[in-house]
C-alpha cells in the first residue's frame, strides 16, 4: 500500500524516519507492507533524507496524486486540513490522520463523506499519542457498556501541575508555565492547552467512541488551570489529593455530561501517578471494570508510532465503525450546574471568633455537607478555610459559594474544585 | 455470527450473561451481530437461564455443529482442550480461548492448523483478564520494535505479596496464602500460580507478539514468591523498594531473556502502584517508549470482557497474524546465569568486628559493587546485612553468593531478588 505524508513537523518528520528506521519489522507483521511514496510539505525537515521520495510543496498534490492510496493528514488547523481531508476522500483514498480538531469538529462531515466513497478515516493519533487508546475503546472494550472515561490528555497541563506541586515547590501557575515554554511543552501562546481546549477537543472523541453518540464539542464544559494556587496544591496534599486537569465523560442512561477542568485526585489512585507530560486514560465498563492506558502523550514518536499502527491497520484492512458504532445516538447532556461531585473549597476569612460557625451555616443551609476541613490561622498570611464537601449537586454549591462571598467575614472570592469519584 | 461455548465455569457463565446484558450495545457496533446459539458443558451454572440456547453435555458436538460459526474454549487444561481446539478448526470454525496453557504449550499447532483452515485463533482472555494487551501489542503498538514487556499477570501472587506488604503487617507467605485461598484468589494446590507456571505460560506468549519468536516455554527461567520473607519486604521497603512478582521479556538483536520471578521495584515506578489482584503490563518500545497496560486480570466479567472483544474482532473480520507477524524468527534464549542485574542480598552474620570487610572483600572479588547497604545489630535477633548491588552478571553474584555462605560468620543462606531496570 501506497503512503503519502502531508505535512512535516515534529510528528511527520518522526514518522518519516520511523518508516525507515521500522521499515524491516513492520514488513514482518504486513503482507502487503506500506511503502511511502510522497510527501507534500512547505519545506524540508533538517532530520529527513527526502531523496528517496517525491516531494511536493503542495499538499493537494497528494490528495489527487493516483499513486497514494493512504493519505496521511499531519498539516494540523481545521480549514485547510479538512478541505484537504474530503479532497483526498473524494480521490478514494484511506485518511490517517493526527488532527483532534478536525475530529471534534467536522469528524460528522468527514465520515460521512468517507462511508459514502468506501475508505476509512482512522485518529489514533489524535488522543494521548503513543497509547492506543482509541483502539482499546472502540476494539478490546467493545464487548462492553462503557459508563466513564477519565483521563489526563494534555500534556501540558500535566506537566505544570506537577511541576507546582513538588515538595517544598511552591510555585506559582506563571512560573511554571513560563519554565514549560522555555523547554517547548508549552506554545508561546499556551491558551489551547491551558486552557482546556485541546483536552475537549480529545474528549469530545473519547465519549463518543465510548457511549456511541455524536460529536459535540459544544455541549464540553471547559475548565483551565491558571487559577490553580500553590494553596490549592499545599491544602489538598494535606488532604490526601494531588490536583490534575481531568477530563471526564460519564453517563447514565441516556443523560451524559462532558467535563474538562482541573480536579482533586485522591493520592492513592493510579491516575495521582501520573505525572509530567505523560498522558493516561482510566475507562469504566460493565464486564471488565476500571481498565487504564498509560504513556507518552505527544512528542514525534508516540505521535509517529500511533500514526504507523493506523497505516498497519489499514493495510490489514481492518473494519471498525469510524466512531465504534454502526449509528449514534443523540443523549441529553447534563448542563454543569447539574453535576454532582465533591467539592473542594477555599476561603479568605478575618480571624476572629465566629466565622466558621457562619460558613457552616451557610453550607448547611444549601444542603452541603462537610467531610473535612482544614482552618489555618493569620500568622502567614489571611486566615483561611478549606473545606472538602461531600456530594453534592453543582448548583447548591455555587448557590453556597455566592452566599458565602457576600459574608463580611469572607475576605476572598472562594475557590471551588472539583473532586474526582473514580 | 453464531457462537458456541463450551464449559460454563467462571468464566463461561460471565460469557454468557454478557451476551444478554450488553446484546443491545453490541448489536450497535457489529454489522453481523454475534448470536449465542450452542453451550456445551458437563453441568449447568446456576446463575446462567440456559432455556434460549441448545445445551449439549459433549463439547465435541458444538465442535462438530455445521450451525456454530465461532467455538469459544473455556474448559481449560491442555489435553481436552486441545482435541476441542484442533476438531472444532477442523470442522472450519474461528477459535476464541482464555486458555494460556494451551496457546503457550500448544500454539504453534493450533496456529499451523488454524492457517491451513483459513480459520482465526484469538486468545485476548489468555493474558491480564481484561486488558486489552494483547491487541495493544499486536496492533497498536505494531509499527514499533518492541524491546521489552514487564508485567504483574498473574493476581494470586500480586495479591499475596500486597498483603505481605502491609505497613505494619510483617506477615509471613504461608500465612496471607491461606487468606487467598480463604478468599478464592488462590487455589487449594496453589504451586501453578506461587510458583510462577501461571505466569510463564503468559510471558511465553507476550514475548512471542512482542518479538515475533516461537512460543518457546521451555526458555523460560521461573521462579515463584514462596520464599520472600517479611524480612525481605521490610528491608526493601527500607531502601524505597517494593517486592513484585514480575514477568521480563526482553531482547537485544537476537538475545533474548526471558523470566519470572520476584522482584525489587523503586517506589516511584507506576508498576510499583499495581496491589491487590490487578495486572498490569508494561511495553518498551522504540517510538512509543515505555507505555501501560492496567486492570483486573482475571474474574468472570473482566474474562469475558476479553473473549467478546476477541468475538467481535472476528465477527468483524479483523486480519491479524496470529501472533502478530508473518513469519517467526528463532532467537539466541540467554541463560539467566548471564543476564544482568542489581540484586538485592540480605545474609545473617554473626554480630562481630570485621563481618561487613570480610563480606565487602568477597563482593569486590567477584567484581560486585554495592550501590547500598542496610547493616541491622543483633537486638532483636541474628545480625542482618542487606545489600543492593550495581548491575551485574548474575553468575558473577551465584559465586559471590556461594562464598560468602560459606564463610563461618554468615550464618544464613542468602536471600538473593533481583531489582527491576525499568
Amino acid at each position: 500500500m501506497r503512503v503519502g505524508i502531508c505535512g512535516l513537523g515534529t510528528v511527520g518528520s518522526g514518522l518519516f524516519n520511523l518508516f525507515a528506521t521500522n521499515h524491516d519489522e513492520i514488513g514482518r507483521k504486513t503482507k502487503d507492507a506500506p511503502q511511502l511514496v510522497q510527501v507534500g510539505c512547505r519545506r524540508d525537515h533538517p532530520d529527513c533524507d527526502l531523496s528517496s521520495v517525491d516531494v511536493t510543496r503542495d499538499v493537494f498534490e497528494v490528495a489527487r496524486n493516483p499513486g497514494i492510496d493512504v493519505l496521511v493528514e499531519l498539516i494540523g488547523g481545521t480549514d485547510t486540513a479538512k478541505d484537504l481531508v474530503l479532497g483526498a476522500i473524494n480521490h478514494g483514498k484511506h485518511i490517517v490522520t493526527a488532527n483532534k480538531a478536525l475530529i471534534a469538529l467536522h469528524g460528522d462531515e468527514v465520515f460521512a463523506a468517507a462511508e459514502k466513497k468506501g475508505v476509512s478515516v482512522r485518529y489514533e493519533a489524535s488522543i494521548a499519542g503513543g497509547i492506543p487508546v482509541v483502539k482499546a475503546i472502540r476494539e478490546g472494550l467493545a464487548g462492553n457498556r462503557i459508563d466513564w472515561v477519565a483521563g489526563m490528555i494534555n500534556g501540558t497541563t500535566n506537566f505544570i501541575l506537577t511541576e507546582m506541586s513538588r515538595p517544598g515547590s511552591n510555585r506559582s501557575f506563571d512560573d511554571v508555565l513560563k519554565e514549560a515554554q522555555d523547554l517547548g511543552y508549552a506554545e508561546a501562546d499556551p491558551t489551547f492547552d491551558v486552557e482546556g481546549i485541546d483536552a475537549a477537543h480529545k474528549l469530545t472523541i473519547l465519549a463518543s467512541i465510548a457511549f456511541g453518540i455524536p460529536l459535540r464539542f459544544d455541549a464540553m464544559y471547559t475548565e483551565g488551570i491558571s487559577r490553580i494556587t500553590s494553596d490549592d496544591i499545599l491544602f489538598a496534599a494535606e488532604l490526601g489529593y494531588c490536583i490534575k486537569h481531568l477530563g471526564v465523560a460519564r453517563r447514565s442512561g441516556r443523560d451524559v455530561e462532558l467535563r474538562v477542568h482541573p480536579t482533586l485526585i485522591a493520592n492513592d489512585q493510579m491516575l495521582a501517578q501520573v505525572n509530567g507530560v505523560m498522558n493516561s486514560v482510566m475507562v469504566g465498563s460493565d464486564a471488565a471494570g476500571a481498565t487504564m492506558y498509560y504513556g507518552a502523550g505527544a512528542g514525534a514518536g508516540p505521535t509517529a508510532s500511533a500514526v504507523m499502527a493506523d497505516i498497519i491497520d489499514t493495510v490489514r484492512g481492518t473494519q471498525v465503525p469510524n466512531l465504534g458504532f454502526n449509528d449514534l445516538s443523540e443523549p441529553n447532556f447534563t448542563p454543569i450546574s447539574s453535576i454532582s461531585s465533591s467539592y473542594y473549597l477555599r476561603l479568605g476569612v478575618e480571624d476572629k471568633a465566629g466565622v466558621m460557625a457562619n460558613v457552616s451555616t451557610v453550607l448547611s443551609n444549601h444542603g452541603v455537607s462537610i467531610e473535612a476541613l482544614i482552618q489555618k490561622d493569620a500568622r502567614v498570611r489571611d486566615a483561611q478555610i478549606v473545606i472538602l464537601t461531600d456530594e453534592v449537586v453543582e448548583s447548591k454549591i455555587d448557590a453556597a459559594i455566592s452566599e458565602l462571598e457576600s459574608l463580611d467575614a469572607v475576605t476572598s472570592s472562594v475557590s471551588r474544585i472539583r473532586v474526582a469519584s473514580l
